[in-house]
């Protein structure tokens, strides 16, 4: 049967990144004390594509994705997946994206009642002579408005908002989930819950009017945090927020590259 | 060229809706004071299928569509619509759903800066011996918590919600989009708005904090008036509250037709 | 510490439905043959309100998704998680939604290699005096149109679309999520697949063009089965179309109650 | 009444986009051979922040885009929206994304009938020292496999796509989305239409099933065709491809600097 994707290409057109998008799998990720949380991914493999070859084989990405799924995945296992990629698929470079839900276990502040929250984590990984991964998390959270709080006579515009947080670590040094997700809450208004008991309820909307910030003051602590933070060479940090007053959102985001 | 569509299907079964759906199309919205506003719909066209029919055809859909997008779409025009749709298609039945984005002018409240803020809006139309008609609106809007104000020191957490009402309204009696999201918005803790100076912020702060509203409350009040409101038949009452303290959202309904 | 829900509402209106909406959490899904899936819900809880209260007691209904998500769901679980609901929140009818992605491990029909595809599945539960249930799921599928292969000198149009199946079943008879893919799966062009090797994608093209099917097509054969399949007393099946020619798509829908 | 956003920042850290996303308005976008089409867009404005104000004004975001809103925007027009951001937020950089359907009246390839098909168009300008744009559409596509073609006795798998260009084009030089939307349908099977008669569907059936090509061919083609237009400076193209055979996407990309 004719291999038509390894017949030679007449453009003689190299391509950055081809390969699947969009690919939901069943994956474990491992927790910082042992064990793992099965969980669902949505992937996105690419590899280049030599100017000779007129087609990479698409079905070979799914093969590896296959494979891995049953494994732990942490920031020590994607090496070797974009090994793989880049030696079964017979290219120069390897990319990987995975995001997926994770779920903490969140006492109420003041009940003490546990529910699960969600958060959106994701890997990124690419093999390009060097390997380079980012990671990160998306977290809700509570933000409380500076301006209407000081200027209001009884009370302060709040609303849901999501902060992103993405970096770089030195080699070998994982920050996981759950402190990147630690340090996100301890920058905005409050932190959101699934379960808040009317004591509780007292106890957060409280505790946002005592912490107003703007999408500016939650970007900024943030890096604050990771530019002191030795073990982090990279980070990009997004705070959006749904104002409750408008049909928009705020926005804002700091990047810094430690390195340079 | 044979038409497979018309050849007779051996399983002798009636088809309740089959047509297009999502179809992205420019229309003219028909204002309350003449003029019309030039928007982009969604739209959905289905007629029932009798069993002699293979398929329906789907081009002829499109045809319509493209008819009557250069035209004035008002609850006046939408009987000519579906008449046009069965006797094209040869049905008993025909429906439409349209949904599009709406815009309206709305001055902050103490500057009175102007601005465009967005409303969902729809017409849905079923012509199966009569015809049936319903139309409604999403509005954002704010909304503050009367439990979290009453127990809370300081501060009230509130949010960003959606607010649907759809109504059937009596014959040749057309309640139009300005006058529902008026009236949704009196009955929500404050209405969004596009351009908010400082002095409408603390303005809408206040009025927010003065009128706690669950979203128990916003349907009761709805559904308060419109069963008041003699030009209304039935209505669906809807609202979500995007839960500031919470990822997940708080919801309520009240549907009621008034000629049972 | 006051319970503004509890209060009396002066509006004397009683709400069809209030609770959450949209919440995510981890579930666990009974296999046919033993063990369960874990996998990730996004559920909705309601209840119907009393006019005398103000207000639901929304932490409640978290508190109970919290305590039945390490349980494994199936139908025969469902009717205890309404009666809970009801009786702790005091209501007289109780609703809920539960959606989630399902995995099934496939062969490619030649070369045999396994990996996964994800279906949409579903559970909606409503206690209203008597208990009722429906199931269903959205699988994906290739459907080649019939008038394209009939009228071209080669190739016909095909396309991803979605199949949609909800039934309820009679007492006590539960129809797997498994059972009702492979119902779908038999009604349309072709399956799709994750992993498909060279010799895997001639069967499948070949396959699809042997079987084309319209819209139309795939909602009656269906019917036709879930018809004479004594064990289901309601069903809806609806068929959607991807249309690889168009910007928009087809679409049909029968629904059946068979009790009536 | 105190002004909090301009009290300095105690963190000293500067932000790099700070603004609104997501503010839904209505625009008028010039057509090429003159006059305009009335579209929505989705409309994202950012500055960066100096270390020593706390926040930025967020409203005047809203009144320059409302000023603009009633004017043509072109290439032309974009400079000057970018330059009022800057001073008028006091910033030094500033950034505009506008996103927005447009549509075009496209004739069925042999009966003629026209019908209206919608393209995902967008503006990106920033200002940081010179004035860079870009530019691009999103236009949805028919692709059919060359593998599936050649290894198979009948049909060949082909599926709805979607080809994105974007482009930055030498000064005062436009290319119309006109142009953009012809240079993508000449690199793809087929191009999509809204209405589609029964010698037409005969016509694209045959037209795609003539031009197979993988999403590797359709962005080679595009970057040849921009690699050799001097009108362009900067591009990257992307092809995904809902594959009609898997539930997951293929995917390419190109991206070229003429300048470096």
């Amino acid at each position: 049967m004719i291999d038509i994707q390894s017949t030679p290409d007449p453009r003689h057109i190299s391509i950055d990144r081809v390969g699947i998008k969009d690919l939901r799998y069943p994956i474990k990720v491992r927790l910082p004390h042992g064990g793992y949380q099965q969980t669902i991914a949505e992937i996105d493999v690419f590899v280049d594509l030599h100017p000779k070859f007129r087609g990479t084989h698409m079905s070979r990405f799914v093969e590896i994705i296959d494979r891995i799924s049953g494994q732990e995945l942490t920031l020590f296992t994607l090496p070797d997946i974009l090994t793989q990629v880049r030696e079964q698929l017979g290219s120069k470079t390897s990319e990987l994206y995975i995001r997926f839900p994770y779920f903490l276990r969140k006492k109420a502040p003041v009940s003490e009642i546990a529910g699960m929250v969600d958060y959106q984590c994701r890997f990124h990984g690419r093999l390009d002579g060097e390997m380079v991964f980012t990671y990160g998390v998306t977290a809700p959270v509570t933000s409380l408005c500076p301006c209407s709080r000081e200027i209001s006579e009884a009370g302060a515009h709040n609303q849901r908002g999501e902060v992103s947080v993405d970096i770089r670590s030195v080699d070998k040094e994982i920050i996981w989930f759950e402190e990147l997700i630690e340090t996100v809450e301890s920058c905005v208004s409050a932190p959101v819950f699934s379960i808040l008991k009317r004591e509780d309820e007292k106890y957060v909307t409280e505790l946002a009017y005592k912490n107003p910030v703007f999408v500016e003051d939650i970007v900024r602590s943030l890096a604050e945090k990771f530019s002191n933070d030795e073990r982090i060479v990279w980070f990009r940090v997004q705070a959006k927020s749904h104002e409750s007053i408008h049909n928009h959102n705020a926005f804002a985001v700091i990047e810094r590259d430690k390195t340079g």
